[in-house]
């Protein structure tokens, strides 16, 4: 069923949460115009049938093997399709490049820039001045890539330490592609860097994320106080964001705790006749399928400790909850979330009973 | 697809353990003989259906609701019937019966025994010894029913620590139906009973557990040297079983601990490259949605600390190493099982690395 | 999803037609009270599952396999229990049942009776006579039984025609549980015999139509004017009835054809552009996937003359209509349903387009 | 699942017939190399996943909407970089292109062909004179494209007729994307034209034929003596092709008969008991639900004169044979095939009974 060009059943769906929109970005994609397969047309309809906010377009600035056939001498070219594209629709299409080099610094992206072919410089340092001189976020891309970090592991160096202390490093990918980096997470949170999450996608959506199986494009869910480019770069810039990726979600507990709270919502409880036995019709307003486990002194009626609450649906809860009393709370460690490394998030829900 | 009677995609299955057959079993089932709605005819298909090698038909001895139109006085009847069913077929049916009292003792099931008329008696204990006369195995039956225990928490009495030192209670049901209950779990765990999960079936299992929907009946996985009426009986009073019930694998560690580590092979393991990043490609071959959580200083390449194995497949996870080994082992705490309220096992998978 | 105690996806639905409001009955069902596997109550509860508007339980009058256990002497009690069953719930439950001769004239089912105790009697025909004097409606159950008639083609014998003479016999079953047979259909024609299909069941409705896989149930639909037991009995006397058996619905012409025009509805129609070629949207408001052949001269776009049109969904036909217009006929041969051997409906859908 | 970069879910699959191997091709493709919007190497790999033998990309001659980006003069580009993309695979790429004139003569596509360059010619006749030099095929695109045939019915120009005494035009596309044209297969009849199919892809095969809703791409089913460009070629010049569109199967019944009837095969078949009740074992080794309309004088034990047969899979056919027979035969006319307007293949299955 399709709506207006979005899928339904592909779009990327999270609550709002209190005080700020949900965003959901894509802010590392790939075409022909530099080392992807598809012109940005594609992009554009990829985001909207992924119900996307915003995308950044960030070709190589360094590597063009289609140089050959696309001998263009103009680095905004494919942004300047896209945002041609998205006109017609509802899809937010922010100016970025990808500066390409080896590790340190390895591979930065720059969005929100103004024009990319003036971060044509040989000195990478003087290519992340530039783009912050534009009004960039620049981000560390896959810090765990294995072509320039064997062990996987982000490991921040003296270069990075430098261009954090410089205000020229906003971010770090702790989601790149089909890779998550505990470590990466480690550094964000050590150094106030904003977690970002993204595809990174240089194929096509639909087949790298096995979509027909259910899979899901990693994204940045952003938090921002209104929806535009303005509103999401200060949202970025204020570390508002959340990764999202393979049914895990990566951030800071300020946003991350509460999009776990406005996902859950009590949609009724009622005790079981005289007894003390409480029904909690849960519903999970949120593609996350949840694992939550049981903080509380309670015990339930048809599950031990370990709930699992399947994205987009209610589950029933049965609290013992000893007498029957007007209101309660429950209490769980959300373990498909992160806050740190192996640190999940905790979350308290409220329940009102229906005598 | 359909093979002799079974049906593929709902039968239960879970491998052998070291030194045991893993038999499926149902001990607490009911037809139109006591309370339920159906002929035992229907019985013995949905059991051959699910897979089960075992089931017992346990009519209430004292609560004949339809004795109007099946006024018979033989309590065997509806084993009888149920064992003529099953001979064409390779299911054990073990002769039982239900002693449906107040609370206490409350509801009792009584299996392997002999003759169910002989159970008819004024005084509840008699029943029990009785049935211990026949051989019988004697297990408590939802002892966390509201009906009986309006706060939903069994608690043991007196009478059932009599029992207990009598040698007439030998099992408890952890998970009756669609509940479980912590509280019997410990009062297992306490009083070495033997753990027992059991549908206590009165309508359709394809309706009660909806098959259709991925669900599946609650039994009990028991643990016995050989294939019979006989092994079966042994591992019970041995407390070789295992409750499985709505994704979750309830015992003692004994046999819970070797039923998730047969459940989950190593299938190979290569590193990526020249990186320390090993991707080990683990086989679930049980019916079982695992949740695990890492144990290990080791972080991964695409999951955080929790990893979601589901039934029978195959997934992925790719470990750091730091460098590259030969050898290496993974360690998880399992949350989808309990060994005691709120207490997981723990399993160790050694890895041999395809270098 | 459960609506009242119907599961939405197993609903079998189809629309009104005018002047009559569509009715779904299933006529032939067993119980334990004769050779059937469930309690009564089970029936009920598919029937509520499966949608329907009226069942009868028809027990063998003169065959009682379970007869040792139920030794119950009154043929009325399966009919009495469901009858308080289906209280809470908007059923109607026909008080049936079958009368179980060897052929001629073999098995029929007498429904609408009064008591059916009465109808144990020697002579079949004086229970045909039994049943006509209390107000019943009497029709032959499946006279294509291979176990009564070796070559499977229903066959009228001159004791049959004797009883349709005499006003004993008035419908027959085209459809009987996993068969149809054109040759009963012919002799309903012939014989001004309403057409009657059912399910027989024995065991489940789920196991036995599968439907897991998509299949169902068959049924009577009977068209009344209204919902209540008389309204069904005046309908079926009057012959407004179709088996739908299998995605096939069988009946005389003037009820079938209406049903197949008020399934399919056109949604809208425009041109594409300045095109004569007119895009029509058919909304299939029915369980049944037509199959479809195009009756007029008309070409299609992007079909050949054969189209399908799955349930309960909408497709897509684009006409060339030659020259824009702004109305226009289709007319298709309704291949998936019968009011002879081999004879299809044919219907007509007036267009108008949106210009 | 995936075997060697196919898609075993979504991989064309039908039979060879006795004689030819049946290839699956896919002519008439675009790539940023003139309107499409992928890279070659993402139409190399829709092929393999599609289980394709052969493509051929044609982008157009003379339309070259992305000639800003794309400034290249060789129109050979396309071909040579899926030619090396197709390398290390199994899969057949032909050189082809796409010229694109106004009506008459509409667009043609010009496969097998060795310089697309030299077709860059002012006259779009000398155009195919200079595709035959080099050995090519050559047949009209889309004859029924409304911005070009105001009433979508195909219909031969003097022009046309021309080309065809000539020998410069050698199959006519009966199936262009979403689109089938009777009048197209009329034309190919009557002048002995091949009969073509295909895709016309510029966007995302999955997402223009929904493979996620069980659809697939258009082809020509091409019968081959052998798996090569030059066995294609020959199979193509002498008209043995089907296209396959929408569960439709287009061509000359010298070819789509035997197709069928290679598709459907006799598993098993025995009579019930002592009737004469034929129970046939139907396999559909193909890709095609057939809807099979009975031309015997037999009739059916559970269907009516109409039965489908899904893609890939077993049906049970009930045949009354009267008299038991060791031996008889089906014939079934095939609606969802046609081998001229409205005209559909008769197949004949000689069934064999097990006694």
């Amino acid at each position: 069923m399709s709506v207006a060009g979005q899928d339904i059943d592909r779009a990327i769906s999270f609550p709002n949460i209190p005080g700020y929109q949900t965003l959901k970005c894509d802010f590392h994609i790939h075409t022909v115009f530099s080392d992807g397969s598809v012109w940005p047309n594609i992009r554009v309809q990829e985001a909207l049938k992924d119900g996307l906010d915003a995308i950044s377009l960030t070709e190589h600035i360094e590597y063009q093997p289609h140089g050959e056939d696309l001998p263009h001498p103009d680095r905004n070219r494919s942004y300047l399709i896209a945002k041609e594209q998205a006109k017609a629709h509802d899809l937010i299409v922010v100016h970025g490049a990808e500066i390409t080099r080896d590790l340190p610094p390895g591979h930065a992206n720059a969005i929100f820039i103004k024009d990319a072919n003036k971060l044509v410089l040989v000195d990478s340092i003087e290519a992340y001045r530039e783009a912050k001189r534009q009004g960039g976020f620049i981000f560390w891309n896959h810090p765990n890539w294995i072509a320039q970090q064997r062990n996987g592991k982000a490991t921040l160096t003296d270069l990075h330490r430098m261009l954090i202390r410089e205000g020229l490093l906003d971010g770090i990918e702790v989601v790149n592609d089909v890779t998550y980096s505990d470590e990466a997470l480690q550094i964000a949170l050590d150094n106030d860097l904003t977690v970002i999450g993204t595809s990174d996608i240089h194929g096509l959506i639909d087949w790298q994320y096995e979509l027909g199986r259910g899979g899901h494009r990693p994204v940045s869910l952003v938090f921002a106080t209104e929806r535009s480019e303005e509103g999401i770069k200060q949202a970025l810039l204020e570390r508002r964001s959340v990764a999202w990726f393979n049914n895990l979600l990566v951030g800071n507990s300020e946003v991350l705790q509460p999009l776990v709270e406005a996902s859950i919502e009590v949609v009724e409880c009622t005790y079981q006749g005289p007894s003390s036995v409480a029904t909690v019709l849960l519903k999970n307003d949120s593609d996350a399928a949840y694992i939550l486990r049981n903080q509380t002194e309670y015990t339930f009626h048809a599950h031990a400790d370990v709930i699992t609450v399947p994205a987009q649906s209610e589950v029933k809860i049965e609290v013992k909850t000893g007498e029957q009393t007007d209101q309660f709370e429950l209490s769980f460690e959300v373990l498909n979330a992160v806050i740190a490394p192996a640190t999940h998030p905790s979350i308290t829900i409220p329940v009102r009973v229906d005598l």
